[in-house]
């Protein structure tokens, strides 16, 4: 007998490699402009309130509801979906879109019976499902990536996730399927994780306005640029909202600093700037696709800020370690079904070419 | 059936208010110092690379690590605690000390024997143990609050958890108890709860070194000016962190934000700032202890930035309505026995004036 025989004991996600010092860093979905100018003019304003001793906010607790920054997203995504009839409880925000989706998972997911997604999907799916001892069943998307959407109608279960786009496949599904699979399932709550839905699909934002067991969680780390500043966001009905806030506030009362309610603030606020980076994004994906096919990759169409991508020829584990050679970082899973693909993710035009370049050196 | 029935259900912590406008706010323990000046120019340094965008740092993942924060801390700290044998893998940081302490009692209370706690403590103990399903028995403090250290010598339990200074008592116990419990309980981790242990205490992190089975958990929202930037800290042996981050990084790879990473950093490094700002807060309490005698109030000797008093005569819940109605906010419980006592936080040496003044009118 020994304290250790208390302990919960679990296996964490493991993150995509920070590499230090001169690389192309194209292994974590990260967005390669910064976050709009507003961001640094708001940071500048911080620092002349905490210069001004009398003025610190940071030696005061901060607003446990983030109202500014609910304020701000029901604003804009209220413009954006009005379907989706926001306001400020129907919206939930948290320490990016993973500390919202293990509060959902604890939250939501709390039966004996099992919760669905795809077999290749986010990997942190299963972590956190061991982690609050949810039972799941992983099931098989079809040969292209895409979904069967029988899997999700006629099962019985605790819970539905899928991302949409997926990840890392990139795949995006019509809002019309999970329509179908929120219509089939009124007895578990749906959850569509839209972390890369900014790069070109449609939310299904505007069904939370028609069903109260659907939660669609979105993230500013990756089209808003700010993934050091972790912010997630959930949207759904006010009741689905308040037991998620429950649970969040019987775990700390005040998750989003200061800085962090305030930066992301003037982030929503630009919708000018977001809308501009983000087709430019999209512009070099499209250019990126192009590339890759004559390189003679193969591909779904991604719908994200990064390209699934398998050579007809070569193996993905051996161009994986060449491109990091040259300091070229992507993402290679050594796991069934992927592991001849590649994620890479989608930089600046110039990083971009280097990349191809590179491709084109190891493949000739 | 209904998707209700998967969901589940808490009842959160209540936090003090937080009123807005021209008041004087005694009722959240907040620091009434900007922090260290150097944080103000840290956040300079943030806008500065921001405004060009291409040292955008906000556009990337923070350190899961936080490295910078956690080498600041050993360097520090280990100056303060030779004995604690610091090194990085024996601290862990989190979003503040609630954050801290959730995944604690996640991670080491995790059997079906009680965890102990005292009856009269931070009331977060018992909101966390009914989320993560923890069973607790709590243990009565004697009349002055004080702890009877058998209660933590003989009994059967899955953990044990004690504030020191305890709050919302402010009264404080000599290492030497602690020690005791943690030798008597080598089959149970024993968290020592030190977010008031700068303003007079002698921490236990020394014992870090002897025990493997302490975790000691402190924060950086009270003697460090910066609630709004949710810093919590846990000290233990590198076994014992372990099994903490593993919990930690199966919810949630990057819970540090790049801001709070390198502002706290800043703070940590100007240890003269923080001594000189603790010992004016400390000469303010005792200035304020004094006054309240002269009032007629009892309360034990508190080492916290806060006095647990009752008056002699005047009910508390008549004077805090009082105090609210000329705009003086202290904390009061409508709980067994501590209904009758005040929880008032130190402010400034103004603010202290303004309250006993206050009090003055109130009382005659």
């Amino acid at each position: 007998m020994s304290w250790e025989d208390n302990v919960r004991r679990v296996t964490p996600y493991t993150a995509g490699e920070q590499p230090v010092g001169k690389v192309i860093k194209l292994n974590t979905n990260e967005f390669p402009y910064a976050p709009s100018p507003m961001v640094a003019s708001r940071i500048y304003d911080l620092a002349q309130d905490e210069l001004d001793g009398s003025s610190s906010m940071l030696r005061k607790y901060p607003d446990m509801d983030a109202t500014k920054l609910v304020n701000a997203i029901v604003s804009v995504y209220g413009d954006m979906y009005p379907e989706a009839g926001l306001n400020f409880d129907r919206v939930f925000v948290g320490v990016g879109s993973d500390d919202v989706l293990s509060t959902a998972f604890m939250t939501y997911f709390d039966s004996d019976k099992s919760v669905l997604f795809p077999d290749i999907t986010y990997s942190f799916y299963d972590v956190w499902a061991e982690l609050h001892r949810v039972p799941y069943k992983t099931q098989p998307l079809r040969d292209d990536f895409t979904i069967d959407i029988n899997d999700y109608l006629y099962k019985e279960n605790g819970g539905i996730i899928i991302p949409n786009p997926n990840a890392p496949t990139g795949i995006y599904e019509d809002p019309s399927i999970f329509e179908e699979i929120i219509n089939a399932n009124p007895d578990s709550v749906v959850i569509v994780d839209e972390a890369y839905i900014d790069f070109g699909g449609k939310s299904v934002l505007p069904l939370i306005g028609k069903y109260d067991n659907l939660l669609v969680v979105q993230t500013f780390s990756k089209s808003r640029a700010l993934a050091g500043l972790r912010i997630g966001v959930a949207f759904g009905n006010e009741k689905l909202i308040n037991y998620l806030k429950d649970v969040k506030f019987s775990i700390n009362s005040y998750t989003m600093n200061y800085p962090a309610i305030e930066i992301a603030t003037a982030s929503v606020l630009d919708v000018d700037y977001w809308k501009e980076t983000v087709d430019k994004l999209i512009k070099t994906r499209e250019w990126t696709k192009d590339k890759l096919s004559e390189l003679d990759f193969k591909f779904g169409d991604s719908m994200a800020n990064f390209i699934f991508a398998a050579h007809k020829k070569k193996p993905a584990g051996e161009i994986f370690a060449r491109l990091k050679e040259k300091n070229i970082y992507v993402r290679h899973w050594n796991k069934p079904r992927i592991d001849n693909y590649l994620r890479i993710s989608i930089g600046t035009d110039e990083e971009m070419k280097e990349l191809v370049y590179a491709l084109e050196e190891i493949l000739k």
